[in-house]
């Protein structure tokens, strides 16, 4: 393969400081980062004026095919919202149809700025080929339920397992794959016991919901007298290779079961916001040296997929929460968004920071606009004033997505055309 | 003058229901809405097509010029972020700072589709001279405070009737005057009564900030015996044209006052997370039929000033408080933006709908992008998806002052470097 390189000429860049360079990308890698680089050693050349450069954001929990329910239902109890909307729609998804939300969940993360996430959902092969087309890095897992059922139990396995062998580190290393059981409430121990086998036989992770409504702690203490994490922490589950999303219910025993087995948290506040779930005590499990990343969930409990947003809404959930203002800096969800995010994901030294040797996954955001003005501090800017609009051009392993807001490797009106039928075709079905 | 009319041509309107139509606007009003109108007879044609027609967004409740202080400090506790940051920095500001702030902030709010807003703030002269040439529509008012200093207090009613007097009534009737004493324990018992007085000669609304934190409750309780709504309505200072902004702390007795003396509430949800002031009772007050708009604050305490992202920030706060998802509905909180602030500034017969014969204040949302697709409830996915970016036009009072995102009224590459320019010549004063 022939050497590619971009450059990102005299961009302020947020790395471990925050410093005016240019950012030189070969292949897949940031190569050099420094005050002097020659433009004519670049195939690309990409202006830094008026930008800031970020690393791409990591969004550490989705359900990407969701996003043909956005809109679907709001406003409902979450059983409600489950069982007459959600759930009959799902009992009719195809794999096409999980391709083309797949594709547009691409679409719009690669707009507002992320570049890696954390996904769990049906039809995974399907999602793992939009994910190759579309450019992105990603975290795959098949969604297992066996609500006790040994048959149900051996069948997600089967799947499971066959996503792994077909799409584990696949498209250039872009795509891993993990298991994906659903719940402690709607898995039963078996199966959660054979996850953490196969998991450690596959040398893959482990992507589960934990904790996210009381009326999940209660159905957990009542089948098995402890709370969530210390039911799975006593079934030897836990581990550093797990991402439990939510956690909002979490007691301080729980808390260090936590930081003892160094499990990854993924914080979904506009999701624990809209289904009224409850708030993580996430500036509490930071100050514990708990490692927190932040996620969007699913676009039908959200409604999108805008990191950018979604760092703002973890920042003021968590000072209104504490009432104390200075809970959750604007620098920590920041860190939440892109290095968290990389840890959470066993990517800590490939993702998540600008430095010499790290892939090249880059954002470029405009700031040159009414909201973004004053010029000031670069981050408290990013996180309390800007949105996924502001998002000006998206590398992803040295490929650049999106060029001065136009994409470059998906046809967007394509896309949004193929979902809007897919979802059409969808509801249609239910 | 001239008749002059703008033609919208089929596009989904969100009026009382939501239908496809067509809009027309002759001079300042609405004139006709109906699927058949002949596209010759107007001046201006705007196409409809994957649009969304809202009326224009009311924010009743900020510190325009506030925007030269975005970003200057996040993070911090209420006192420290106003005695050591805001307060220096406000102590050595001109009317010239005031005006390219507030042309900054009435350009941030045109681009993301506020048309109406309630401001308090100084120099509110050099304010209108900026509203009065972006074309917008407001409610303006000098914040007073004179912590029972009696020359203050003879100081700032001297300045705010020279303020109501001078631009009163201005700019075609898009500028009206208020009053605007600052909060109950900043301004003493004889300035509130005083403005009573004045109000009710000058026959302006008064605009004052109340119960917003828990400290200005105790304050309030240890100088008068009670708090600081059953204080107000002791001195016979509470009526109908009273717009309290905050109301965070509200008892059920002042519930009950607010209620009966029909006092406006505007809610800033945002502004009430990132300092930490707490969660207003909004969902309850709203069931109790007290009328709730919406409003930003000040930018440096959001840190914008986006309408849209704060009615999403609004409905999940309402939820996740009461621990209840159905609380503040999409739709609620729609109202809330639209009509609720047009009916706490005395505007519900002119604007707040898309109704023949109220003004031509109109925003067009582009949907045909990924995060509003599929296209389903318009109302869901302007609450829970969009930004302030998805604005594509915007017309006040049959102006047009965007059109496809491109600002019409004023040179937007202009207003920021004045914005630029006045912030760091406002802060290497301090």
């Amino acid at each position: 393969m022939e050497n590619k390189s971009i450059l990102i000429e005299n961009v302020t860049i947020l790395g471990d400081e925050i410093k005016k360079g240019s950012v030189l990308i070969e292949n897949d890698k940031i190569v050099d980062i420094t005050d002097n680089i020659n433009s004519n050693d670049a195939d690309e050349v990409i202006s830094g004026d008026k930008k800031v450069l970020i690393p791409g954001l990591v969004n550490t929990h989705t359900h990407l095919s969701m996003t043909l329910m956005r809109g679907l239902a709001d406003d409902l109890a979450l059983e409600t919202w489950l069982n007459e909307h959600i759930w009959p729609v799902e009992a009719n998804l195809t794999g096409d149809h999980c391709y083309a939300g797949a594709l547009l969940g691409c679409v719009e993360m690669i707009k507002s700025g992320t570049t890696t996430f954390n996904d769990m959902y049906f039809f995974m092969d399907y999602v793992a080929k939009a994910v190759k087309e579309a450019g992105l890095r990603c975290l795959l897992s098949h969604g297992m339920i066996d609500l006790g059922d040994e048959e149900k139990r051996k069948k997600e396995f089967k799947e499971s397992i066959r996503i792994i062998k077909k799409c584990n580190d696949s498209a250039d290393g872009r795509i891993q794959v993990a298991f994906g059981p659903h719940t402690p409430y709607t898995c039963s121990t078996e199966l959660l016991e054979g996850v953490r086998k196969e998991a450690n036989k596959y040398g893959v992770k482990i992507h589960i919901h934990v904790s996210e409504t009381q009326n999940e702690i209660q159905q957990i203490v009542e089948a098995h007298g402890k709370r969530p994490f210390e039911y799975l922490e006593d079934i030897g589950f836990l581990g550093e290779d797990i991402i439990a999303a939510h956690a909002v219910w979490v007691s301080d025993n729980e808390m260090e079961i936590i930081k003892s087995r160094n499990v990854k948290i993924s914080h979904n506040p506009a999701s624990n916001m809209k289904l009224a779930s409850g708030v993580s005590p996430v500036d509490k499990m930071l100050k514990n040296g708990i490692c927190v990343s932040l996620g969007t969930d699913g676009a039908a409990s959200n409604n999108n997929l805008d990191m950018l947003e979604e760092m703002k809404t973890a920042a003021l959930l968590q000072k209104v929460h504490n009432l104390d203002p200075t809970a959750l800096s604007a620098e920590k969800v920041f860190e939440m968004a892109t290095m968290g995010g990389a840890t959470a994901l066993g990517l800590e030294r490939e993702i998540g920071s600008i430095e010499v040797g790290r892939k090249g996954d880059l954002v470029l955001l405009d700031m040159k606009t009414p909201h973004l003005t004053p010029f000031r501090h670069p981050i408290s800017h990013i996180v309390y004033s800007a949105n996924g609009g502001d998002v000006s051009t998206v590398i992803c392993n040295g490929e650049i997505m999106m060029r001065d807001k136009e994409l470059k490797i998906l046809n967007e009106k394509e896309v949004l055309n193929m979902a809007e039928e897919a979802a059409n075709d969808l509801i249609s079905r239910s």
